[in-house]
């Protein structure tokens, strides 16, 4: 218990601390933009239900993984809350709370429980929480920069969230797991049947709701388009990954892992573009490709790297967060180095303000129109390349310094014994005595009317359970 | 895996001919419709969610079930996009798209999605992607026939996505069964009880978003009657389905299969109506009615079509659908033949266009208002009634042609010892060893703590797994 | 058959009453609170999905759980429509149903859903229903007596939904079990794995919309800082739940339950005062204070009510509903007591229309204006407290004259070795013969490759199923 209690006291200190930053700089905006109300519900069902069942396909890790991404997430939004607030100071050093608030909370919490992925099931719920807690300060620091230092678009958040979580999580793996005995024992590192079904609940309400993430921070008339360009990725991903999935896999059949991640790496990659004149057929494309190396990835990638570099990734989150993020990146770029006023009327300057004339100033029509920094196209997509190297490279480092702090610390650090198991965590139900309809008896069952037959009592144990 | 690269190389080359079709065709409508977004992502959770996880009730079908739910929705929604955007080109041959089209996509996908019921569990994916792509061309052509030609008011869609998507899906389950061994097992053509509370999470879904369903493409102020109609008529349906499976099922208990489907018929009965004037009690009246006829099906009609035609119906989409969708036709028939401009003021003519006089003109007051064909409400009613008759005739010469080029082209066709069955598609996981709490040795069961007791090491099959 | 008739007979009297009552008294609202919907269909998922689901972590009960709170709502919803409307009757004696309606109807039915926690297991659905009928009835006197007599201020219902409900269930608890047998097996009164990863998916679509239940009623621009007030609230409460369960679980662990229930506390605890100037700090307090509290309650008050005066909660709806419902009511007056026209400018008259000088009209700027009764926060403060007793005094009253209505009635009254099974009121699958995917054969399991091995044919009661 003596460990455990240094757990509980330094949870509730981090929620003091919280109260107390609360109460020195949080105030209600009096402005409430209630049309998003109900994309930021839908985000905040991908956060919580999405990213927590998601990860529930471990056999014997449901309870951690649906209860530690709650437990993360409810930490992570106040502490999101604050640390960008702290960028957006008003005029009486106050952070304004609305509806935009909270959802760029959850966005942030994406970013946290992506990493997770990482480590799922080889870490404790103390050392996720202070993960989560360094992570989101390196988090908001990188958005900002990226927002008024490169003044980047990325509408979906592929670059700032998915790209960052994912290699922030990876470097805490490898960390993590530097010189670690080879010899373990993974095998509760698999899924059951349930359990794979559970994560379905997580993967189809991600793919639902992810238009919702990548609109919702699109300005302007640029939302339908990140709607409409999600939607039709993610269709095509869903496809493409079924059809890749056959020719990859071991068997040839479809693969649980890849039905329920690779189908949403669409939404990762059309996301820094989401909002952008990608036409409908490049949307379809985009997904296409993102389904397909996001199973290769799942296939050759994460074994390659866990063979030769003890790369660790439970999730698989640089197939799904990870490289389809860069692949973002670099469509991003590519859609500024195009992007034109005659493509985009006066919009442009919406969605690249460092575009606009440093002389330009708003009118009745155009009320974005602000003085930019006269960047051409090819310069923005130079910015676009920079903030996504940036992101990468804090990602790497910060993700590295937290995975040594980690080690050095030792909060609650679980021996491989422990791994992917719920049973150090959770006090778990009684097991269950099988009930029967009809008697059965002696050593020899006697009622073998069930398909497959099988010979005696022993009861072999169930694919299906 | 030769046939499995075929399958291959055919969803990929459907996915190629999409990105070709969106690439001449598509471009984004400029018009953004954000008040429908909600009710769109509502009616998106009910096809990937609802139809997803309500197929899941069979025992070792749950990865297929929400698995090819989610590739054939994928798919189709690309496809319908298209199919329904050629009917509405614009003056420069191009299909504009905008949430409007998204919503419409999702609708199309669950006429084949209720199809896919009729025949789960005895056709490959391949069979089912061949018949979506088939039965999503002769939708459209029959929803354009529907709205343009017959000029028919059917809101909720009970004619054009749920009677269509039955009885094609009933005739090409008749065809493809046709001539089959009838001694085949179907040991595996039932619930377990995880498998059935997955199911719920589908039907409930459904139940919750079915007014979205039905209110969607309701013009105007008959939007919040259709709301409000297909509330009350679900809630009617759900509690006249509880009781009349007490009278009907054979232990004269609740049994899963009415509470999982036939609570929803009251969703289909009332949709046709459901913008109309029905009233609240009309409203209540058709969910009765629905939940009752529709679980008497399930009890006298799917048996009786089963053992004297052939006809095979996995989820009996004939009951919730089928029968559903052809009195929704019928009331919606009845209530156009009594509908007047007394009862609905001009909104009428937006509901009816057709009995607009053909000299009419737009006012300021009334924008929807133009030129009609002078139809009585009689004509209307007739009209009604025969959408309703030509969409059942298509449904099923359509559903029988593509019965026959499933069974001619034989693109996966499964062996009767595969039917119900996810193992032929899927890589299933290991197999889990039961993990226990306290030790367990000998044959002989030393630890006989939990209830009920049982004598020696047999454990026997569970029935809460 | 004989008794089960007599149920339907009920079930569908009931149901033909409500056809009457809405054919004499209901009609179509023409305003259209379009505005309103998507945080109506948060409410609508939160009663079916949220508290249907949270019902199931029971070993054997949940198709009792999800089925019997969709029957229960579905009756309830309509006749709270009807019981609501009665209180609003127009100048034609007709209720007006709109999107208003039926969000007041579904929040009137998590009343009756929250009683049902208190005695789940325990009661036929028989039981169930009349109970709900009752509580209904006086439900909606009780509200009409605070909003429109006491004239009290309760955002989120906490008052007059969760303590309300809890203690209304309490009572009935009470009463039904009075001087039952203290000796009956309630090994069934567990969870198991399966069944308390169901439970998540309805704690967590809880959590997740609760912003929406609290916000929806709320007038003007308190609407945003009720959201906001119960996401911080929710927030803290769930990190809070976490670090109090590993003090006071037995094991020193996460416990499920308290992760199921208590991290929901902070929604009903902020509830009264969710659109008030709590400030983001006084909300993320009362989420810490919930937390803790109801924690407490599952670990000290629920055994101690039990043990001492034989008070069951089979949910523990004490702790998650009644105890924070007492607490949000305090708070709410609190709040009251300090509200002062420097805080609200002129909303507090919208807020606390008592608080109006009687004299008082609308203006062009506050058209909420109406004269009211000259109160001071003070004496608003003390009818907060008024209305929270009277609330009490009724819940236990009409809760103890139902449970001796129960009592007499005898409908389908369950005896002990039923409780909490789902046997006698459904028909169960038939049980499932594990399959294997490598040969097991005699009585010794000749596969021992999965972990843990076990030592011969005895098939272990599983942990993790």
């Amino acid at each position: 218990m003596s460990g455990k209690k240094l757990d509980v006291v330094f949870i509730l200190f981090l929620q003091v601390v919280l109260v107390v930053l609360f109460a020195l700089f949080a105030v209600y905006d009096e402005h409430y933009d209630k049309e998003a109300y109900p994309m930021f519900q839908d985000v905040h069902v991908m956060i919580f239900v999405g990213f927590g069942f998601l990860m529930t396909f471990l056999r014997r890790y449901g309870y951690s993984a649906v209860g530690f991404n709650f437990l993360l997430g409810a930490l992570i939004i106040q502490w999101a809350l604050l640390c960008q607030g702290f960028y957006q100071l008003n005029e009486n050093n106050k952070i304004k709370l609305g509806i935009e608030s909270l959802f760029k909370a959850d966005i942030a919490a994406a970013t946290v429980l992506i990493s997770m992925g990482a480590v799922l099931g080889r870490t404790s719920y103390m050392q996720l929480l202070v993960m989560g807690v360094l992570e989101i300060a390196v988090f908001a620091g990188n958005a900002v920069l990226g927002d008024r230092v490169f003044q980047v678009s990325d509408a979906g958040g592929s670059i700032f969230v998915h790209a960052f979580g994912a290699y922030f999580g990876l470097a805490v793996s490898t960390v993590l797991g530097f010189r670690s005995p080879k010899t373990e024992d993974n095998s509760l590192e698999e899924a059951r049947y349930t359990s794979d079904l559970f994560a379905m609940i997580g993967t189809i309400f991600l793919w639902l709701y992810w238009p919702s993430f990548n609109a919702i921070e699109a300005p302007g008339d640029g939302q339908q388009r990140a709607v409409i360009n999600t939607y039709l990725s993610l269709a095509a991903c869903c496809v493409t990954t079924f059809a890749i999935s056959i020719i990859l896999s071991h068997e040839h059949k479809f693969d649980m892992v890849h039905i329920q991640n690779s189908t949403l790496a669409g939404g990762v990659a059309v996301g820094t573009s989401a909002n952008l004149m990608l036409e409908p057929f490049g949307a379809v494309l985009v997904g296409v490709a993102a389904g397909a190396i996001s199973v290769a990835g799942y296939e050759k990638i994460t074994p390659f790297l866990r063979t030769n570099f003890g790369i660790r990734d439970t999730c698989g989150v640089h197939n799904l967060h990870g490289i389809p993020g860069v692949l973002a990146g670099l469509i991003g770029a590519f859609m500024a180095g195009i992007a034109s006023e005659s493509m985009y009327y006066k919009t442009l300057y919406e969605i690249y303000p460092a575009r606009a004339e440093p002389n330009v100033t708003a009118t009745a029509e155009y009320t974005f129109l602000k003085p930019g920094l006269g960047r051409t196209a090819g310069e923005q997509a130079g910015y676009q390349v920079l903030a996504l190297a940036v992101t990468l490279v804090l990602a790497v480092v910060s993700g590295v310094i937290t995975g040594l702090i980690l080690r050095i610390v030792k909060l609650g650090q679980l021996s491989a014994e422990n791994f992917y198991d719920d049973a150090p965590s959770w006090t778990l139900p009684e097991p269950v005595a099988p009930i029967k309809k009809s008697s059965a008896a002696g050593c020899h069952y006697d009622n073998p009317s069930f398909e497959p037959p099988f010979t005696n009592g022993a009861s072999p144990p169930d694919v299906y359970s």
